[in-house]
C-alpha cells in the first residue's frame, strides 16, 4: 500500500492519544528527566558530565564538551520551563550557565571554545558554528526560564559574535569552522570552505528562541532570513528534501565527513555522499522547527506548507521501516534507504515531526507514523532500568552502541522530544472525537 | 581623438608633477586645513558646526547631522594622522568623539541616530546605514590617530551592531534604512526594500579602516566579502560600471531618490533614473578604494584590475569635460552625459582616482584627466579668500550653490582628495624621470 500517498482524513480516538500521553507522561517524569537530574551535573568541578555507558553510570572520559554543556543548559532550563522541575533542573541550568561562561567564553576574541577537560581547562580553543549556535540556543532559553539577565547577555553576545565572524554577507549564510581567532579553518574535511543545512538549521532554531525572548525587531528579520534561506536555497529544487552541503554560492556538493561530526567514527564509506541522498529524520526536526517559527513569529502558515508536505512525506515514504518501526539515517530522495541503522536522535525528533504533521494536515498516516516510531522506541531504544535511550541500533533493533551519554548524546534530543510530543498529543486530544 | 583609448604611456616629467605638488600643498596648509579648523567646531555646545555659507560663515542653521559629526571626527583625525596639525585637529577631533558618543549613540538598540539640534538633543533618531558606516570610518581613524581606546570601542560597536541588525544573511549585502529600534522602514522613496552602491562602497571604505587598525581576521573577511560583492553584484555585467540600486536579490533597479541624499533638493526630474546610467566620480572613487584596500589586504592586485580599469576608462570617456575642465555628474554607460553641472564631491573624488590610474596603468590619460580636473578645480570651485569649495558649478564654472558647509559637505571629500593627491603625486614624482 502507498502509505505515504493516503489521503485518509485523521481517524485517531481521544481514547487511542490518551493511550501515548498516559505512557509518555510518567516515563518523563519518573524516568528520562531524574535520569539527567542524577546523573549530569558533575558533583566535583561544576558543569555537566558528558560520558555516561548503558547502564547509566559514568565513565573515565571525563572531557567536557561545549555542545553538552550548552545542550545540558537548554535541557535543564526547559525543564523548568515545562513546569517538571523540583528545583534540580534550576539549579543544575544556574550552575551550568556559571562554568561554561567561564571556561568556554573566549574574552578575546569572543564566542565559545569547543572542548574542555574535567576542571575546564580549554583542550580545544577552534569556534565551531555548530556550537555557537547552542550558545544562543541554551543561554536564551536559560533567560526565558529564569528571567536571569547574564542569559540575555550570552545568548546576545554569541548572536553578534556570530554575525560579526561568521556571517557572510557576499554570499549569504554563515562560514561553520574557525581557528580560536576566527581565522577560517582549511577546506576539505576541516570544513572551512562549506556551508551546511545542519548548521544552519540550528541557527533557525536557536534564533527562534532568541526573539522569544528579546522581541527585537533585528533578530525577527534575521529569523526569517535564515527560514528563507533555508527553504530556498538549502532544499532540493524537485524533491523538495534537505541538502547536506554546499560551496559558497549554495551550489550543493556531495557531502564529505567533516571532523567533530556526529557519525564520523561511524561511517565506514569513504569519500563523498551522492548528491541524491537525504536525512530523514534531520529533514522532519527541520519542519517541525520551521512551523515553531513561523508560529511564534505570528506569520501565515499557508506559504510554508508545501515545503514542510514534501520533507514529511517523503520521509514516510521511505525513511520509516513500516516492518521493524522506526527510522532508517538517510537514502535517496526517490528510493529506498542505504543506511538500516537507527539513530536515537532521529526517532527522537520525527516523534514531534510526525505529531506536527498530524496536527496541521489532519491525516491519519502520520499517526500512523508517529506510533510505529513511539512503539519502536518504547519498546528497543529506550533502557527502561534507567530511563535513557541506547545511542544506535541495528535495524531490527539489536543493540549497536550503547552508550546513553556521549559528546553528541546528552538529553537534548530526548527530553526535547517528549516534552514536545506531549504538548502536541495533548493538543490532538483536544481535537480528536472521543469515543 | 578617442583619448580614452589612448595606450600612450605616462610621460609626465618631474617638474610638471612638482607644479602640482607645489600648488596644492601650500593650500592644504595655509587654506584649507585651517579653513576647518577655525570653524568647524562649535565653540559653545562642542560638536562640529555644519553650515557654512559662501564666505566661510556660519548660518543661522545650527543642526547637527551624524555625518557631519563623523565625518569630521574623520577628517580631524586624518590631518592629525597625516603630520598636517598644530595641535587644533586633534583637539577638535576628541571633543568630536565626546560630543558624538553621548548625544548620538544609541544605548538602548545601539547604531547612531540620525540629526541633533545644536545642543545634541536628537531631533531625528532613525538608523540610516550611511551613517553607521562612517561611525565605524570615522572612530577607526580616531583610534589610528590617537591610539584613545574610546576610537575602537565605537569603530567595533558600530559594526558588531551593523551586523547585528543590518545584515541581509539571505540575500547578502545590507538593509540600509530603518527605524531607531531596527525595524526596517518602508518600501519606495523610504528606501526600506533597496541596497545601494553608494553604502555597500562606503562600508568597503570603512571596513578598510577598521582592519587597519584592528587587523582581525573577522575584519578581514568582511572586508573582501563587500569587495566582491561590491565588483561581482554591483557592476554592470557589460560595462563594468556602477549600477546604483538593486532589490533583495541584487536584482538592478532604476534608480529612484530617496529621503536623506545628497541631491534630493537638486533633483527636478521625477520618476527614476534609467538602468543604463552611472556616476563618473561615484566609480573613480569606488577605484580607488578599491585599490586602497587591496593594498592593505597584502593581496595580488591583478585580479582587481580589469573592474577598476572599465570604470576610470569610462569617466575619463564620458565624465570629463575636456572643453572646460572638470566632471560631469552621470549619464549613460555609452553616450554623452545628462548632467553637466559639476559637484564638489565628485571632482575632489576623481583627483584621487586618476592619480591612483596613472600610477597603477603609467599611461598619459590619466595624468590629463588629473591635470583637467584639478586646474578647474583650482581655477573655478575654490573660493581662494577662504580655502573651501563651492557645492555646486554649471558647467562652465558659474557657482550655482555656493555653500561651503552643508549636511553634505564638511572637510570630508576635499581635505581627504587633497592629502591623499598629494600621496600620489609625491609618488609619482619619484617614479617620473627628471628633465
Amino acid at each position: 500500500m502507498k502509505r505515504h500517498l493516503s489521503t485518509a482524513p485523521l481517524s485517531v480516538t481521544r481514547p487511542q492519544v490518551r493511550a501515548y500521553i498516559d505512557r509518555l507522561e510518567p516515563y518523563l517524569r519518573q524516568k528520562l528527566i531524574p535520569f539527567w537530574l542524577e546523573r549530569v551535573v558533575d558533583p566535583e568541578c561544576g558543569g555537566f558530565w558528558t560520558y555516561v555507558d548503558r547502564n547509566g553510570n559514568r565513565t573515565a572520559k571525563t572531557d567536557k564538551t561545549l555542545i553538552c554543556q550548552l545542550r545540558n543548559i537548554f535541557t535543564m532550563s526547559s525543564i523548568h520551563r515545562a513546569g517538571l522541575d523540583d528545583g534540580r533542573a534550576l539549579a543544575a541550568a544556574r550552575q551550568g550557565v556559571r562554568f561554561t561562561i567561564e571556561h568556554f567564553w573566549d574574552r578575546e576574541y569572543g564566542g565559545w571554545y569547543w572542548i574542555a577537560d574535567r576542571s575546564g581547562k580549554v583542550t580545544d580553543d577552534n569556534k565551531i558554528m555548530y556550537g555557537q549556535s547552542f550558545g544562543v540556543y541554551g543561554m536564551a532559553e536559560y533567560m526565558l526560564a529564569t528571567g536571569d539577565p547574564v542569559g540575555r547577555e550570552y545568548a546576545e553576545k554569541t548572536f553578534d559574535t556570530i554575525h560579526r565572524c561568521a556571517a557572510d554577507i557576499r554570499g549569504g549564510g554563515y562560514w561553520e569552522m574557525f581557528h580560536r581567532d576566527w581565522t577560517l579553518k582549511e577546506g576539505g574535511v576541516f570544513g572551512g570552505d562549506r556551508k551546511t543545512l545542519d548548521v544552519h538549521m540550528h541557527l533557525m532554531e536557536a534564533y527562534t528562541t532568541l526573539y522569544e525572548m528579546s522581541r527585537l525587531p533585528a533578530h525577527r528579520r534575521k529569523l526569517i532570513e535564515i527560514m528563507r534561506l533555508l527553504t530556498s536555497r538549502m532544499c532540493h529544487p524537485e524533491f523538495g528534501t534537505g541538502m547536506a552541503q554546499f560551496d559558497e554560492d549554495f551550489h550543493p556538493l556531495p557531502a564529505i565527513l567533516f571532523r567533530n561530526v556526529w557519525g564520523a567514527d561511524r561511517d565506514t564509506e569513504t569519500g563523498k555522499r551522492p548528491l541524491n541522498n537525504t536525512n530523514y529524520g534531520h529533514n522532519v526536526e527541520m519542519c517541525w522547527l520551521l512551523m515553531r517559527a513561523v508560529d511564534l513569529l505570528g506569520e501565515e502558515p499557508q506559504p510554508w506548507l508545501p515545503v514542510i508536505r514534501k520533507m514529511d512525506d517523503q520521509a514516510l515514504q521511505w525513511g520509516v521501516d513500516w516492518e521493524y518501526g522506526g527510522v532508517y539515517v538517510e537514502g535517496p530522495n526517490d528510493g529506498p534507504t542505504t543506511q538500516t541503522v537507527k539513530e536515537f536522535w532521529q526517532q527522537a525528533e520525527v516523534l514531534v515531526g510526525f505529531l506536527d504533521a498530524a496536527l496541521i494536515f489532519r491525516q491519519q498516516k502520520y499517526w500512523d507514523a508517529f506510533t510505529n516510531v513511539c512503539d519502536f522506541v518504547w519498546n528497543r531504544m529506550i533502557n527502561h532500568e534507567v530511563g535513557e535511550w541506547y545511542a544506535l541500533l541495528e535495524r531490527d533493533g539489536t543493540i549497536k552502541w550503547d552508550h546513553l551519554g556521549h559528546e553528541w548524546k546528552c538529553g537534548y534530543h530526548t527530553v526535547r522530544a517528549i516534552i514536545q510530543s506531549l504538548k502536541r498529543l495533548r493538543a490532538l486530544a483536544d481535537l480528536v472525537e472521543p469515543r
